[in-house]
């Protein structure tokens, strides 16, 4: 099952004043795993797709459950598959952990959008084939 | 029903290239409002609880359904209401508005915790009756 | 002298965990101020300039000296004023104080832009004198 | 001269609604390459340094000036250097480029300081030392 994997090191400016990553930051992280599927695991341009095609997939739902928290230096491994492809929207499911140890899980749905008119997009054939290859079991 | 209401102006810094809140800030616009709920909804200096006492409440859930986009220089309104007080964990539904117009809702799950021994406490009596008075009903 | 006064107070979700506001956060409230400015202060709706007419101010130049930390809780007062204007570019200052205890000055030069084009753009004639009003002495 | 080379691919996160690098990140873009300076380039555990030893480096004086702007999906390249070492401050500078194209150069100044007491500390022999090995020429 080819997950995608995205690692990143907890920086200071992650941090909060409780000295753990300040849980927002762990959804934009997600964000960010998700660009580098697109890019690195889908191979489509996710920069191109947005500024230029002005095509995007604007997040409408998002879940997470925080284990145990993350601290500066740690890296964090983020490993990302899809829960379900439907017409235009688009389930994902995420896991992160440090050194094998489970810190948080989380899932977001996303819609596929134009930026323009904000109007839902159907996922193209050519997407979903390449989509398929992350798809989770069950 | 004493909800507690949040105001806050959409910035520049909120948006991202397709114009609209990124959306993990608007986690941290919910936290703000809970850390705003506690200094002047129920009283308990939210900076001297975590900064002095060294207490926090960190998320271990959050959920969130966006309805419609925000854009640069609207007002959003978020109310926070109670959903349930646990012995040490809280359970908060978010509502965010525009002039009336819901564009999203949320719920959080926070403990009561030691941001030294990072152990779960009790929840006072004094808060507990202080919360009640923002209980949802259901 | 009619500075802009834009308040805010300071969060938890600006401070690092050093338990003080971590830098480059107050050049994003400094962007905040100007914003407030352009919209309330000199009547020229910010949003709507960027979002609609796709101009902007980006930040060619920054500066910025910190004397004392801000800690949560702190209410920011930010005053801004105008130390240049010229034919396309905006030299503004700034000082950040602390129930009148200065934190910290800055100082940005923007030039006025179309982000279409990315290319310069003349400051107009009715922006300059509503912007006089603001210009410091010196 | 074995400057400090840090590369960060920018995000959909660190962009604006005019599509280009919000300002503010690069400065916290520069903080996270002091931090990979430290525990990489010089050997000293950053994360271990603030949050066990509770020493850090906050930075008192910062400029930076910005030639190009940035777009998702570009590698910015940082590189950095000590301009100067004194009792107990530190002047670093940095340039940012993308492909070999200059995009901003910056500078700060950092007191090291106890993150107890806020008061400064002198720069250790040892640290000294390393750190001369990025000291700039002139």
């Amino acid at each position: 099952m080819p997950l995608h994997r995205y690692d990143v090191t907890i920086r200071f400016s992650h941090c909060d004043p409780a000295g753990i990553v300040y849980f927002p930051r762990f959804l934009s992280i997600f964000n960010d795993a998700v660009e580098d599927w697109f890019t690195r695991g889908l191979g489509i341009d996710y920069a191109h797709l947005l500024m230029v095609e002005r095509l995007g997939l604007p997040v409408v739902h998002v879940e997470c459950d925080f284990r145990h928290p993350c601290r500066m230096g740690e890296v964090l491994t983020v490993t990302l598959g899809v829960e379900r492809i439907g017409r235009s929207s688009l389930a994902l499911r995420y896991e992160g952990s440090v050194s094998g140890e489970q810190r948080m899980t989380a899932r977001t749905v996303q819609v596929h959008t134009s930026l323009a008119t904000h109007r839902p997009i159907a996922i193209s054939d050519d997407w979903r084939s390449r989509m398929q290859a992350y798809l989770l079991p069950g």
